[in-house]
């Protein structure tokens, strides 16, 4: 008899990152083999919070890794934002150990504020698996995250009303080297959760992912919920495809305007105004945006808004004045000419 | 004194309108001039429901016509789905009357079922509007779409899937000549219900926009205010920016795979793989369900999972069978070419 239909599904994708990782890693990320021994097996990594999700993800990384002749270990990250946090990063990173993962490491971060209580753990997260990632000479380091979270973070992207590429959610391979890996975003949580059940594999939930005050939580068990009764089940499956849908759209509008750029260019490397108007509206706007950000604005602070304000200059000149973008960034129209300037 | 502000705004917009429709009415549509006589002024229809949006609509329309050289008129249509509707129908053409529209017509429809109520309902009142600007050669129709109809448009899109195409709303110019015309797009509908409060003039609440039966009255009473909890205020705004992000991006997109389709065939017209292969996937899908529609495949049964399984023949071959879509066009893959054909 196989596998619960639930933990083949998670070892199933499991096995297709693996395999991806296995014959898209370059040489020089396998360690280098030791005096005189064999190489090293290449070490993928699983990062667990010790949730369903990532209980699920290091469960199966387990089973799967030694199949493939991959060495599987995990890491689990103390935010500190709550008393006993320590306490609990010790017990996930034991749960680890007993699945049989090694090396297993638990990392302790500090929290700043930059961009709100979600992005600055995020962003002090990532730094910590970075770090983990190159210290132990990782081929990948696999993350949970499901297809609800995916559907979550396209209404968080929808939310900011700035294109398609917000609507893109998170990608199967990011990072350096594509060194993140996402194996269950096209899975539902609840397999996720009854791969947990049917291992008999401890889970803790996380308080923070029902504390209506984090803007996630709310989408997670008001908005979307309310969604799936207005507009039908599938909800969730629509979300996350139109994440993947836009990521492709985003991707093939982005290499336009970056092959399209020099040619809007006179000699002196100014944009010119006649060649701009005559790009689609769509490319235009991803020129103006590369312009601004190679004039050192920002990709961060430059909104929706502010490109439509250059893009007046070229679409409804009536003579305006310089346009003030975040990161002290003046964009002018002289003549023919559009001319950034950082002041 | 001027206006009360929310009669100015709707009466801005409509201005805008009239005014684009003026310098892009291409002579034809003027109706010639009667043996003898001066030639006739353009004629602008608003389409009335005798809800707020649409009465601001007309009232703003019978207001700025007359300083642009433009006759105003208005159409109301019967469905014919509730009782007493047609005394309806009847009153809400008196009120355009009032409102000094001529000519003023109500039309009477038959609602079939294809596609549900709401696009049966949908497809009989475009096809009696656009048979009433055929007889009074109208230069435009006047529809009273606010931004918050927008947002629901979006969000029903996006519960489909299917790409960013459905995510790009409703146009400010669509139908025959881009006879169709929204000028209230952007504006909230509380602008146009204040416009008609201080002007006194009377609305009637469609039941069917509070009737949880339709998915749309279930998106506007339930989902977007759920939404607003849980993102802030501004999600109404934010769709509809995504709308025309959408709009432009997917414009570009169809572009370039028109524009990209005749490179990717062989002398005799079929599909070359090798070709497809080479092309970003989102031009790539785009370059494949242009194909299936040239087939036969009707465009509105045509989803993204079959487009999906199409780009398998080509980034995914192990062999596989025919793929059939609606309208009985069947794909395959024949060496290095696609073949499709209708059964």
């Amino acid at each position: 008899m196989g596998p619960h239909p639930a933990v083949a599904a998670i070892r199933l994708a499991v096995r297709r990152v693996l395999h991806d990782v296995l014959t898209s890693t370059p040489p020089a990320s396998v360690p280098p083999a030791p005096a005189g021994g064999a190489p090293l097996r290449p070490l993928v990594l699983a990062a667990c919070s010790g949730g369903a999700d990532s209980m699920a993800l290091a469960s199966a990384l387990a089973f799967e890794a030694p199949r493939l002749g991959v060495r599987a270990g995990g890491v689990t990250v103390d935010h500190g934002l709550q008393p006993g946090s320590d306490t609990r990063a010790a017990e996930v990173a034991e749960r680890l150990r007993v699945l049989g993962l090694d090396p297993v490491e638990s990392l302790s971060v500090a929290v700043g504020r930059d961009g709100g209580p979600e992005a600055a753990a995020r962003d002090a997260r990532y730094a910590a698996l970075d770090a983990a990632a190159e210290r132990h000479g990782a081929a990948a380091v696999l993350l949970g995250h499901t297809r609800d979270d995916q559907a979550e973070t396209v209404l968080l992207g929808l939310a900011r009303g700035s294109g398609i590429r917000s609507l893109s959610g998170m990608a199967s391979a990011s990072g350096t080297g594509n060194r993140y890996r996402r194996p269950f975003l096209g899975l539902d949580r609840q397999t996720a959760r009854k791969a947990c059940l049917v291992q008999s594999l401890p889970v803790w939930d996380d308080p923070h992912n029902t504390d209506p005050a984090y803007t996630r939580s709310r989408v997670r068990h008001e908005a979307l919920p309310v969604l799936e009764k207005a507009l039908g089940k599938g909800v969730v499956e629509a979300l996350a495809r139109t994440a993947q849908l836009s990521r492709d759209d985003a991707d093939a509008l982005d290499d336009w305007a970056a092959t399209v750029e020099p040619s809007v260019r006179d000699e002196s490397g100014a944009l010119e105004t006649a060649k701009l108007y005559a790009l689609p509206p769509a490319v235009r706007r991803r020129v103006l945006r590369r312009a601004a950000i190679a004039a050192g604005s920002p990709a961060g602070s430059l909104f929706a808004r502010h490109i439509e304000e250059i893009d007046r200059l070229i679409t409804g000149w009536r003579g305006q004045g310089a346009i003030n973008l975040p990161g002290r960034v003046a964009v002018r129209r002289q003549g023919g000419r559009l001319v950034l300037r950082q002041g």
